[in-house]
């Protein structure tokens, strides 16, 4: 059975109970400790905890068997630390994208006396992985393989926000910055490798099978699944309900690389592209119709259809060819697969 | 012979030939690798990079001889890494503070086209040290150690800044915020461990000498020895020679929880409390210079010195009785305190 996202929530206080436990051996003051506590739980729960809950059914599954309490408590641990690195992310994204909400609050950094003190918040945010590590995996012998996953991954993840932001700068719209190329490297470091390689590398070292093949198979198919769920992600902040989405896509007016601009960049006249240089990135409804417009005359909601049927048919090959016998199980990627095809939102 | 600025300077090339090598193994985007090396160059060098050749230097007296030149590189690369960690702090600290200038130039997040695209600029200077790491010390058995030291230092510079925001707000003056408890746990925290006791600790790792006594050792004389620079600076600051100083003193006006205001409030009459209460913290000359009458009311040019003379003998009669018997010299410390002591900038 997979997790709960009640079960899953159930161990985050143990965590900020050490986390704030180290502060007061520091003796740090009362007010920045019960600071730095609201600070974790603010910015790590209320959101769907989908990567978290990942690392604790990856486990299960490799397993082959439910969890212990004991071992529930330790992958959800791991669980917990893709939460804070996502959330170190996003706390400093939102500055960096001047985002205004964030989980139907407003963002951490515009919440009232905070400000900038949001980006020392965001640094804690990070610190709390290495001091969770330390506490609970330092007895491991995989501890430092799973040290040197956690900064390989934030830069990884660095470096995508890096070329995105100088890829589209909100102020200054230009396509002749765009690429497939640019879209791709954006969308496998910025996302991908945290999202969904994370999780399943986490839950083979915890579960002793991190074999350098399953680490290399596991990569080889989650990081092209992750590609496709950006694309997806791009094609429903367009193309879906919103209603049923449950927001409002802004991609267009917000100057996003998008999968849909490069595509459609890829397949306009002339003329198209004139319309796209226009009007894309402006913060005014008639400029993103317009946009909209010619994403219909390209018939890209066919396009990503097929690109869709396409690749999630080669990964689905992937997947049956996965060699089990270093410990890996088909049905992790089965089970991550599942929660993606054809979502709505 | 102490290492000069031009031998360790000559080293840093190298290492950012290390980490933009390690980004076009991603293909990183040709203009994003450029960014990457640009704010490594702009962030990291410049400085007097007194930290980063303390390693060096504490490196050559732990050996009793001068460095070859495979471990003059080695230890110049963990002192470069002290370096990145300070500037992944000051680049954030600027935003923190709005800031105007750094080392003469304007502040990396005010420099044409950078924005806040500094935060992650800053993120990705703290990763290049885990890069470094793992690439220059992965096979020394003291590699965990290095990491987790670097870890756990972040962690607390992290702390002394969050309180250090919290207690003062440029934007809200309350001198009932402060206390000689806070301004020496900023002290210490924001400041010591990683200035003072990192460089060293670094050394005795680097020189296979890192026992917990010696590590204890240098921690009992190096954090006291911070706690001593931080209130000479705070002294320097509004009682040194501005010419001599290079730089006009502002902590008055920037509402400093310093070591003069909490020397001050701890002596002053209800009627100057009121005066410290109305001037302190406030944009404006006028109000400054009544903060000033009243720390010479209080003769605090006096108290620092007695302060001074009482430190500096308590650190000599410490460092007196280091116990060299498992590696650690009395002349690194020796030559920390002959740097600091009566300067006058």
């Amino acid at each position: 059975m997979p997790t709960t996202l009640a079960e899953f929530e159930a161990v985050f206080p143990q965590l900020v109970a050490d986390l704030t436990d180290h502060c007061r051996q520091y003796n740090l003051p009362e007010n920045a400790t019960n600071w730095y506590q609201r600070n974790l739980e603010h910015n790590t729960v209320g959101g769907k905890c989908n990567r978290g809950m990942s690392v604790v059914d990856s486990a299960a599954l490799l397993k082959g068997r439910d969890l212990t309490k004991d071992e529930y408590f330790r992958s959800a641990t791991l669980g917990w630390m893709v939460e804070l690195l996502q959330a170190f992310f996003l706390v400093s994204d939102d500055i960096m994208d001047s985002s205004k909400t964030r989980r139907g609050n407003p963002c951490w950094y515009l919440m009232p006396d905070v400000g900038m003190i949001a980006i020392n918040d965001a640094f804690m945010l990070e610190s709390s992985i290495y001091l969770l590590l330390k506490k609970h995996f330092r007895q491991e012998s995989c501890y430092i393989d799973l040290v040197e996953l956690f900064h390989e991954v934030t830069f990884q993840t660095e470096c995508g926000q890096a070329c995105d932001l100088l890829t589209a700068p909100e102020d200054r719209v230009d396509l002749d910055n765009f690429s497939m190329e640019k879209f791709t490297f954006i969308v496998i470091y910025k996302t991908a490798y945290y999202s969904f390689y994370l999780p399943v590398a986490l839950a083979l070292h915890y579960c002793g099978v991190a074999s350098p093949k399953n680490l290399k198979t596991a990569h080889d198919i989650l990081i092209p699944m992750g590609e496709y769920f950006q694309a997806q992600d791009d094609y429903l902040d367009n193309f879906a309900d919103p209603e049923k989405l449950g927001k409002i896509g802004t991609d267009i007016m917000d100057n996003k690389c998008s999968w849909l601009i490069n595509q459609a960049l890829a397949r306009c006249s002339p003329e198209q592209r004139q319309v796209l240089h226009e009007n894309y990135g402006r913060k005014d409804k008639n400029c993103e119709a317009k946009v909209k417009v010619v994403f219909n005359e390209l018939e890209l909601e066919k396009v990503y259809q097929q690109y869709e049927e396409k690749r999630v048919g080669e990964l689905k090959k992937m997947i049956g060819e996965v060699d089990e016998s270093e410990g890996l199980k088909k049905e992790v990627f089965e089970d991550y697969l599942r929660k993606i095809y054809k979502r709505s939102k």
